[in-house]
């Protein structure tokens, strides 16, 4: 069955599925925020997910829909972050085989969390090995469901809950900021603002050093660039794909980018003013947001924080570098 | 008009007057924690009520109920910590003039917040100066309304608010874990332990070199003990109060202690696996719940969580000590 471009039905039909597996994450308000913008600013805590970041919604979707033969065979999935956390988490939810096809560099942290998650780690050296490869050849070989990071119809519809959350729990927004890698929660966060908050702006949001997604929308196509260096490591994506760019395409008002000292002032923030850990690639929205706080005076503003999962030691000596 | 030891009747209508000021703040849970303990546990989230802590609860309750020559005189409090700020912001929010005697070796940033706040900042000698005679002088030359930390009926009948909310939140609790200083939160929840949960133990935690309440509760007269050497500085008064102590005699199971290490630890763990910040002080309660983990199986355990207002360089800082 060929897959098709996802819908906002899609996403309702997602949020059915997570129901009572995903955490209905909450809505944040900040009253200094709001004073500092002269807006009403509502931030969806996606580093309280499960698994500390949205990414187990699209997974947690898209394994579900395996038939039985899909299953009893399992899922595989390559990815040295969330991703792989989130398809070992829901596989062990479903009862489905999992293998994660990690770089054997990855942070041990890492590699432990998704073995605990219950996950057959298959480590490559990403200097001289082709991950895709791997992953086609265990997917062909044992009859295996590849379930990509992002650009796949489920993954999208799944992320898109996170923001049909928002607006059903806080209302319509003015504008809406969404950190952007492969655009799977963009693309999805666009479905549902389109839906249930029509008049919204919605603007993905990626670094400075990888803005291959900015390039890609405003020249009308996908541009693919180096790994980008920045500290929003689920950013460092070389392109978008192609069930996510022409949702961007046709959906988002902008892509904004921000740099590693404007994060880290975000993820600064977050956790003095805010009292809650988010990850660099998580402060993506929020950065893209104060620097154009602005215009957006007057107005009801949403920020995804799309995820907390950052080594504490890094996170400190991130915080500890800007004196 | 005497003041009378506070009841639960006081604690109920404290949850009337901070109703629409303070937050009803949110009980967050862990999987994680749920599976090391093999029990249910719940944390009360004071970190993210307004200014960072339960005092703001006490301090506006407090305030609250002056009468209209109170009201213009003006409030009075001297803090070096959470206190002060809650005093200052209650103030403004009610309208009240508020001055604030601090060190004024203390912390530029808390000076700062009070400021902030719109409270009036009085810097003491900490080395020369005694602060409650300065207080008193205050107090007496101005007519000011001396609001003191813990001590107090309304303080205690405010502070007692938040269990109150776990209570109806969450449902009864087995065990109730609470920070202990001066007694205020301690005493206050403990009121309405006995009133919505009457079959929960209640704990005290103190950190282990400042263990006067222990000594005190075991011995049946108040302790007065140095300054304590220890991270969490919330909790680093020198004996319980006339107020506070009695209720915490009468309905307190046992008080407990915990080491810095142990504070430490709980702070990471709330970081990296719950993504909230904590402050050492705060991390009192959940550190004594995890050492006594094997006595809890199978039960409903309460744990608030009394604030989060910790420099974030001074928290780095203790993370990065642990190696």
């Amino acid at each position: 069955m060929p897959l098709h471009a996802p819908e906002y039905a899609d996403v309702a039909a997602a949020a059915d599925r997570i129901r009572g597996h995903a955490h209905r994450t909450p809505v944040m308000r900040s009253r200094t925020v709001d004073a500092e913008f002269g807006a009403e600013v509502f931030f969806k805590c996606e580093n309280l997910q499960r698994m500390g970041a949205f990414k187990f919604r699209g997974a947690f979707n898209a394994l579900s829909k395996f038939d039985a033969r899909q299953r009893e065979a399992g899922v595989v999935a390559f990815s040295s972050g969330n991703h792989a956390q989130a398809v070992a988490l829901s596989a062990r939810l479903l009862g489905i085989p999992a293998t994660i096809i990690m770089p054997q560099d990855a942070p041990q942290v890492k590699i432990d969390a998704t073995r605990g998650y219950g996950g057959e780690v298959v480590l490559y050296d990403r200097y001289t090995e082709d991950r895709e490869a791997i992953g086609r050849d265990l997917s062909q070989k044992y009859g295996l469901t590849l379930v990509p990071p992002y650009d796949h119809p489920d993954v999208i519809a799944g992320q898109g809950t996170a923001a049909k959350e928002l607006f059903e729990d806080a209302g319509p927004m003015d504008a809406l900021f969404v950190c952007l890698g492969g655009g799977g929660l963009l693309s999805g966060s666009a479905l549902s603002a389109r839906a249930l908050s029509p008049g919204c702006q919605v603007y993905g949001v990626e670094p400075e050093a990888g803005n291959d997604g900015q390039q890609s929308f405003r020249s009308g196509q996908i541009v693919h660039i180096d790994t980008p260096k920045t500290i929003a490591d689920g950013a460092q994506t070389q392109h978008l794909g192609q069930f996510t760019f022409p949702i961007i395409r046709r959906e988002v008002a902008d892509i904004l980018t921000v740099s590693d000292p404007e994060l880290i002032d975000a993820m600064n923030f977050y956790a003095a003013r805010m009292k809650i850990v988010v990850e660099p690639t998580g402060c993506l929205s929020f950065a893209a947001a104060r620097a154009m706080r602005a215009e957006l005076a007057g107005k009801r503003v949403g920020v995804i924080v799309s995820g907390g999962n950052v080594d504490m030691r890094r996170f400190c000596e991130l915080l500890l570098s800007k004196g």
